[in-house]
């Protein structure tokens, strides 16, 4: 068994601002330990070899010395880096893996997986996805269901229904992100899990899939691959074609139409997507920032020292040209101070 | 006649951190208008040359440039600028006024006033300032009692005896920060006022009772004036005689034992002092801050973008190296965090 990591980092985690920002998005901070959410993701899914391949990249054009730099820093040497010219979302994305992996990784499995997520227990992640191997290469796309902890609102679901193989399961149906009420109802019923956005599949399954659903997306992933060129130690996606590829989401293109989507789950890692300050660590101590008679604080810094007096419960975030101060609880609404920055064309501060 | 301004403005401003910094303390700042509280002083103490003399300028040896960039800017010429080498407290600097308009001024009264102070009816003081003029010239040192709005508990107060001349009282007692019980007993009670710390009289009164109360501050005073030497377009005060000059304030050294102490109240002018940054105002809304979900937050920047969301009763100070988040009610204790800092050497964040 052979499985081909596929690292997408085209993410921009508007969220995380300020500290994430075009030129470094989410994926690249450390914010839940000493190495970057990418570096970490790159790590779960290496084991020198064995089950895993050097992984494929597949970033935004303007991070390929990012990418490089931290490749380097934990010693990792990608397969291939491959430059998205503009954002086509997650199901071009995956196209694109398929048709690499099949060109390039012969009889391997693609394990997709978004670089902006954080996994406690990366060796169990690992044996999450040795236990989909067999159903994936017995032609399902299989997905990976987190045991939820929480009713939480801000996370899709799969409802799995009949076992494949032990701990596989066939999917019943993809759920949205369901209303406080919903997600209760889930949790009570039990046999609905978290949709972690991680793919394994066989190029075969996944292009057959995009044959028989979404043609056009997998015809342009193709063609701009076939037509990339190198760039800055990478391969950039032709950017005529790839443009012209239609923008969807692996979920909508492919998984809730696809009668091959089978669940690992459940997969029970300590795994979270890091979708806003509320889920992030604060700064080390050694950071130097200073609380006086406050609790509850979690403070970001990429420089600036911050000082606290009589508060609790906020997030801080502070560079040397932005600060964000909110209630832990409205961590979402960050978002909100980002679109006024994009109404206000402060492309500097995005 | 004539009122010569001594303008004070050798303060370090702690409590302003992280705006107020040694290179530009607190009195520098724009913190309630669109002029520095300094600027604000000078213009108060401003009439055109009618009874106020051009001012003489008082203040820390790094801080000439910017003293004659701040009166340039307001189009106001300094009768002279005297440089301390080191701090010595308010006595040593009223010994210098008195001994410098002894000299310069001939036949006109000294006003010192802290330039850290902020008046909202500024022509309401200059005539506060020619009510007490007359008992100045009669040989008393005439203070300012503030009339309190509530029982302030960071202020001294000035109780007042019998009445000198119309509005004028003798001073009865000097009494420090009160606590919260005595405060409000001073209020109930009446004859108490806020001490603003300004102080006008003949400059032969005030080196007559240096001469029975503080002679050692008064010799320190003349000799490091008079061997004073020009410095950036100032006058450096001599640093080896001045830094031996003792330190004390004019409270302790003179107002607490003269017999001559007199109050012009009550002076109700809109005064503060400043103190700490529940007095001071938010940027005007054109400095671009965004504000979601939030209420009753003081925003002040040098540069840093502030977004808030869902918060409430803080105070949030950026610059591009230090961040202060404060409950609104606590912000008295920044003087903690500005502790620290010293602690820990960082003179760079001072």
């Amino acid at each position: 068994m052979k499985i081909q990591p596929v690292i997408m980092s085209g993410g921009s985690g508007t969220r995380l601002w300020p500290l994430s920002r075009k030129a470094r998005p989410k994926q690249f901070l450390n914010l839940v330990s000493d190495k970057s959410l990418f570096q970490e993701t790159v790590l779960r899914l290496h084991d020198g070899g064995e089950i895993f391949s050097a992984p494929l990249i597949i970033c935004g054009r303007g991070h390929a010395q990012l990418v490089a730099d931290q490749l380097a820093a934990i010693g990792i040497e990608a397969a291939d880096i491959i430059l998205e010219p503009c954002p086509r979302n997650t199901a071009a994305v995956a196209a694109v893996a398929a048709a690499w992996v099949a060109e390039n990784n012969d009889g391997a499995l693609a394990l997709i997986a978004p670089a902006d997520h954080h996994v406690e227990d990366a060796a169990g992640f690992r044996r999450a996805a040795a236990a989909g191997a067999k159903a994936a290469e017995e032609g399902a796309i299989v997905t990976f269901g987190i045991k939820p902890t929480h009713p939480h609102t801000g996370y899709g679901y799969i409802q799995s229904a009949d076992e494949l193989s032990r701990g596989v399961y066939r999917v019943a149906s993809f759920r949205e992100k369901p209303d406080a009420k919903t997600a209760a109802d889930y949790l009570a019923k039990g046999g609905y899990y978290w949709n972690a956005g991680i793919f394994l599949y066989h190029p075969k399954a996944m292009l057959d899939a995009f044959a028989a659903h979404a043609p056009l997306i997998a015809e342009g992933a193709r063609k701009a691959l076939a037509a990339s060129a190198a760039e800055n130690g990478a391969r950039l996606l032709d950017e005529r074609i790839f443009s012209q590829t239609p923008s969807d989401s692996i979920d909508y293109a492919i998984m809730e139409k696809t009668d091959k989507a089978a669940v690992v789950a459940p997969v029970d890692v300590g795994w979270s997507d890091i979708g806003s300050w509320s889920e992030a660590a604060s700064d080390p101590e050694a950071a130097g920032h200073m609380m006086v008679d406050s609790e509850n604080v979690t403070l970001r810094s990429d420089g600036p020292v911050i000082g606290v007096v009589g508060v609790d419960n906020l997030i801080i975030v502070a560079t040397g040209d932005a600060v964000l101060v909110a209630r832990k609880d409205k961590a979402q609404e960050v978002r909100a101070l980002v679109d006024e920055l994009k109404r206000r064309g402060r492309e500097d501060l995005l």
